[in-house]
């Protein structure tokens, strides 16, 4: 038999089935170099233990999106090794800040099944948890795809379609963020006069910087994160498939329009929960990412007069500049979007 | 007089000779990341500290080939600089964990020289041990390289050739690794079920998942290791050459095979010694590289019941999956085998 | 209002302006392995704690140019987005060594501004201070660009050009560098036995080695430096403009040139000083840089017998090795060179 592992199949997962995912990992500073190397991401909290001091944090935290890439890695292996899609995410939002120094390691429930009609495939739906060694959590969210049957005379394991939430309640969103210290808060080392109050509902920012991706950068991020899945790095068998190419990690697309979104939005330091992302179109090597956003909502943090947080919607798109907000022609986006992000972030007052 | 080292001749080297290579080395979780950045390996003792510790190490180890190309890197400018062809390593084997913090630096012995009948080149064999800066030695292995001559006309400068072992033996095997905590080694974190017991003797392993290489990819690795080999930088005299192009590290797709290995022997967490290794064929970037594995041996690790070994021979392929495992017709290797490796590995009881 | 930055135009400097830049960032062991992995750099001091240490450092220091470029990368937001044209930069000197958790920030004042006869452009000039969250400055110089007006009818906002230095004061050139324990300096691990007092003025040293340079290693260095200047990122907006490439940051070729330097200039541990540089031609991707030096002076360093200084021109070029040292044909440079530098570096004796 073999010992190399084939990955689940649809049939082979059950509602309430708790999968405790390989391989745990100490985050570094070296992580963290090298994710500033790959997205050249200048928020000041996470660039700088000294800022990060001074306004609350016992350092610098480790950017939320390289902790959710991280996570979110370690989930491949046993949830989407068979996945024809990636379908959506939900409910994600960050519990508790996270540290060089810290272990980090995940397991994912089974929340939902569903058999498509063909019956080849079904729509798997986990609750993935990411934690620290000490079992802290730092991370939650929601995501289904669709994956492939070994055999498609086998009964559906399990017919539930979860009730997902649209838009995290702003009383999650300030879990993982310290009380900051208002008056340490350095507009000019911060790259912002603008705070939380500056900002309007349906305020849009074009981020105007582009970034071009290059396959050295996708697959050494991709696998920063010991996500494995083959289509990101096997370009013999890539050629063979719908593609012709090696389809870039969806969440390298998410952590460039990040770091773009600082110019507009650099008092923005902390994202505290991501409501979905529809990952519009594939994104390949030698495109060149751009992105704009909307402010949908604004929210109080309950209880907390420190930051506020900013319901954001982040568009990027592939060799399209935003400046006139690319985004949707009725029903369908624009052929230039690659990525539709609605997601919150906090901000200081 | 030029300043700038042009590298030792064939006959610039005697029996007995030892050199002390520049540049000592501070290992650090950078190296790491970055490492884990390039080749994705998943290994849960090298990545977590709090797995490493709770097996019985201190913290998390640095990736033993890490270690291996951070002190091959520095026998490059005494040893390789003038060599026509990287021959073949023997009875390498690790001596002590190194861990972030430690300095390394090296040493080599010639042990061996043999002119060829041509008069043109030599052999040169020496054997090279790392060290901590405290003098603990982490790592020794014999490599032999064929060296041009400076002056044909030249005397040898020695001719004798060394035994050199066939296969490392067993007893120096654990060497490396602590005492482990059996029952706290924690499979589903490790990433398989499979341990020492579960393999058998000419069971064949295909590792499955393929990764391409590319330009930047291999540079930034062999730069890491601080190995000056022209050949892998220089695409200008590259061009002129008899590749035309840049030759890819050998110890590259050594480090790609033991992560793609993962999938298949996710608990080989140490690699204890390799015995020996050809690298068969070049390798150029945008090759994709499968591997497969076949258990050559086992063998107890004398007074030792946490851990067995296994050894290994692992095939790396360019542009060709290993779903029948392709290796060899007659003498001739599959014209797509990059890579021939006999190691030792410990697996946890 | 728009929240993006659009970067400041010729008319909004004024002279004696004090600009604090976004975003401090704390250097740690991650930037030094990313930076070696880039650049191959081997000069022992930043290598090893070890050597570093016994030597007289408290442990290695970070290398001076990947402090430079962190600096430098901080002022492009406010100096030079709106820039045609970096022009020059001088009297650069390093005033205190850095270390792995130190945090860097940036200001610069105005001090100089020249309206073109255009009026379409003018010349900024800005002295900027590098400095650790403690205030301590760690590196000064100035440097000048030619900046768009947003306005041409806007009237010039001032008209005074700074008396710059051609060189810089040895008595200035220690100020980074501790004493060194000169008995304890191993030329072995530090790759030469060539010290300062082995070097003549006129003296020229192929560096032989190049370094073919990929598209994803310039972004990735210039990304960890949180350098945003879009002609190094964007593809699709430099293929409209006048090189129709992404332009590599000029930086970028100083560390290619300061690594290959090793060969041949083992012992130059620090870079105590740039006198000047200027960046001849552009660099793009796939080119091979080659280097060469000349000793253009030797310095005694005020009051010091362990180490002196040497002012070296380096010369960088584009697909062309230095064997001869192409340099200058009349008052035109060769067309293959890149970078043409004028800096101190110390030797010990």
């Amino acid at each position: 038999m073999s010992k190399t592992t084939p990955g689940n199949f649809f049939e082979d997962f059950r509602i309430g089935q708790v999968m405790r995912h390989a391989t745990p990992r100490t985050v570094t500073g070296g992580d963290v170099a090298l994710y500033t190397g790959l997205f050249g991401s200048r928020f000041a909290v996470q660039s700088s233990d000294a800022f990060a001091k001074q306004i609350g944090y016992p350092r610098a935290p480790v950017d939320d999106l390289l902790v959710f890439h991280i996570i979110f890695g370690k989930t491949v292996p046993d949830v989407s090794l068979n996945a024809v899609a990636n379908l959506g995410y939900a409910g994600c939002y960050f519990r508790t800040p996270v540290f060089p120094g810290d272990t980090l390691s995940a397991l994912s429930e089974v929340i939902g099944l569903k058999e498509n009609s063909s019956r080849k495939t079904g729509i798997v739906y986990v609750r993935t948890t990411g934690y620290k060694h000490d079992g802290v959590p730092v991370l939650e969210y929601v995501r289904w795809v669709m994956v492939r049957k070994r055999d498609e005379a086998a009964p559906a394991p399990g017919d539930h379609v979860p009730r997902l939430p649209m838009v995290l309640d702003p009383k999650v969103l300030g879990e993982a963020c310290p009380p900051i210290t208002l008056s340490a808060y350095d507009n000019a080392l911060a790259g912002s006069e603008y705070r939380f109050g500056d900002y309007e509902v349906g305020e849009r920012i074009d981020h105007v910087d582009g970034l071009t991706i290059e396959e050295a950068e996708h697959q050494i991020a991709t696998r920063l994160y010991q996500n494995t899945a083959r289509i990101h790095f096997d370009l013999y068998n890539a050629k063979k498939g719908r593609f012709g190419n090696r389809l870039i990690y969806g969440g390298h697309v998410i952590s460039v329009a990040r770091a773009l979104s600082f110019n507009g939005l650099a008092n923005a330091f902390h994202v505290a929960a991501i409501n979905g992302g529809r990952h519009v179109a594939p994104l390949f090597a030698g495109k060149t990412v751009f992105a704009w956003s909307e402010v949908l909502a604004k929210a109080e943090l309950p209880g907390r007069s420190d930051a506020g947080a900013l319901r954001l919607r982040t568009i990027a798109t592939g060799d399209r500049p935003c400046a006139d907000f690319p985004f949707k022609t009725g029903e369908d986006y624009d052929l230039a979007v690659l990525l539709d992000l609605d997601y919150w972030v906090l901000m200081p007052r």
